[in-house]
């Protein structure tokens, strides 16, 4: 019997109570499969890691299937192709869409898009040309519509997801402001991807400061925390205002859940909130790579990625990006580039 | 000098804290007053009395301009047109939209509609066929979409707004739960309009007496309550549940307002809630008449009115609305129908 290369998995180990841990995952090694029947093996390069993972850790019933513990953890990847079954793909081929905390993965083709190469780097189809880009898109172009000279406050301003958020409704013509945490991540919000100005979110009167760098009130709100942040933004929405649901991070490892706002506010002034996944319009990702692609080219869509190096290091990473330590697209390093 | 004939008017006399009571008015009589250029004076036969003016009565920013002190209190008339300086009005004529706790109003023209006669009793121009019907309509047409087979909630059920909201949602072929106070009016919304199963907010557990109601969840819940009710709907919501928020009248006495739902769920279940304030499409009006008032006259289309007689009574009519002691579409009765 020769020996196979080999290929590492985290696999989820018991389900995290409170924030992940490390050992709340394990590494198994075994070997490298065969693509069966119209799938694809592709080697990983980058695993990227979101906050929304947390939610497949917890058997709450979620839009999306729980992990079960002793299955491989989820996440969206790219790879380059070694092996396919199917005419789409050769080896050599960049696909995104090969899902799995893994070092090799299979996957039917139809799950994958090819990635054109020359292009952009590699990573960025996990981050700004991937789905927190193509949910910052679709938040703001289903639910937000800002308009010229309106207010737009993005939470989590710097991440993959509100970077693009507020850099779209900048290209519309609203006056932006970011929510963020700590003096390094806002100079970056503003000097860097041009909001007009961003609020730490660690001071005091978080509710004052906001209201200091929205003097006309708000008109969308990008909502990717909650808490603390969804109340400041909540007591400054004008008539009309738009709050696009997207992620509450700050809650998701809690046990229990704190009560939310009272929404009386909410019928006279006429607002709208609306909650999304960006896999319900899977047409998006196309869309969005293709009118994104010359903006990140030219670049006129600023973004930063957090690099970890090794998939062991995967589970330390996700505890990481629930607790805001990460600064840019958080993304796991698996394989090396192609040559 | 002759004596002019006497007209009565209800003014605000202090704001009140918590429960309006009737010495938080006053009653001022002075002379009939003659239409200027452009104005017609009508003679109130019903006044309209619906929760929304108890925020008329405070002076939180809202959506309308609070009655100061010392001014008529506000509200939606149908009266007789006795003097009109404008083409389109003539003595003897019915309009609606005279505004004013009064036994006599002066009245810009354009701000009148005329009601046809011979028609449907005068006060359904009211509640059916007005103000709170149009704003059952609105908020189900362009806000609540129920399909054929789902399930909607209505708060309020066997009151103006949602007594109308149920039954076009049983029109549009869902499955109808109305939520009230006590068992009379569960009855009438069962019995008299039709909906297929109605909860007393009264029980103990109302979450699992509503959730027995709604085995396969809720798709659209009419808000017209907040408080427990809200808690039990939102806790029972499908994926794609549109919330209609039309009002909180459990709160509207509050001097402070309770916490409200933790909003994790809209995310990953996609929901969409949205004020409304029925005179932001005023187009809506006219469409509604002209829709309903053959349901109305063939008798597919019930209410049930509650009327109180004599402007004087008012107030205390408005306190219990607050507290949910009327039942139907509440009204005062000021002056007869014409001869």
């Amino acid at each position: 019997m020769t020996q196979s290369p080999a290929r590492f998995s985290v696999l989820l180990r018991r389900r995290p109570r409170g924030a992940p841990r490390p050992d709340d995952f394990t590494m198994q090694e075994d070997a490298v499969p065969a693509p069966g029947a119209g799938e694809v093996l592709t080697r990983t390069i980058f695993l990227s890691i979101d906050p929304y993972m947390r939610g497949r850790l917890s058997d709450r019933p979620s839009y999306a299937p729980s992990v079960q513990p002793g299955e491989v953890m989820t996440g969206e990847t790219v790879g380059e192709v070694l092996a396919s079954n199917d005419p789409r793909f050769a080896p050599g081929d960049i696909a995104v869409g090969a899902r799995g905390w893994q070092s090799h993965i299979v996957s039917p083709a139809e799950r994958l898009a090819k990635v054109e190469r020359p292009g952009p780097p590699l990573s960025a189809y996990l981050g700004v040309l991937g789905m927190p880009g193509t949910t910052a898109y679709s938040g703001m172009t289903d639910i937000g519509r800002p308009k010229k000279g309106e207010t737009v406050v993005v939470s989590a301003a710097s991440g993959a997801v509100g970077s693009v958020a507020g850099q779209l409704a900048k290209r519309a013509g609203a006056r932006v402001v970011g929510v963020a945490g700590g003096a390094e991540k806002c100079l970056y919000v503003q000097d860097e991807l041009g909001f007009d100005d961003c609020v730490d979110h660690r001071t005091i009167d978080l509710k004052a400061e906001l209201a200091a760098a929205c003097p006309n009130g708000i008109d969308v709100y990008f909502e990717n925390v909650g808490g603390r942040v969804q109340d400041a933004a909540f007591s400054l929405l004008n008539p009309f205002a738009r709050v696009v649901m997207c992620g509450m991070v700050s809650q998701y490892n809690a046990e229990e859940f704190p009560p939310g706002p009272n929404l009386g506010f909410v019928v006279g002034k006429r607002v709208l909130i609306q909650g999304m996944i960006v896999s319900d319009k899977p047409e998006r990702f196309a869309e969005w790579r293709a009118l994104a692609r010359p903006w990140v080219a030219e670049g006129s869509l600023r973004y930063r990625e957090d690099i970890v190096t090794g998939l062991v290091h995967a589970p330390e990473a996700l505890a990481g990006i629930l607790g805001g330590t990460n600064f840019g697209k958080l993304l796991v390093r698996v394989g090396p580039d192609p040559a």
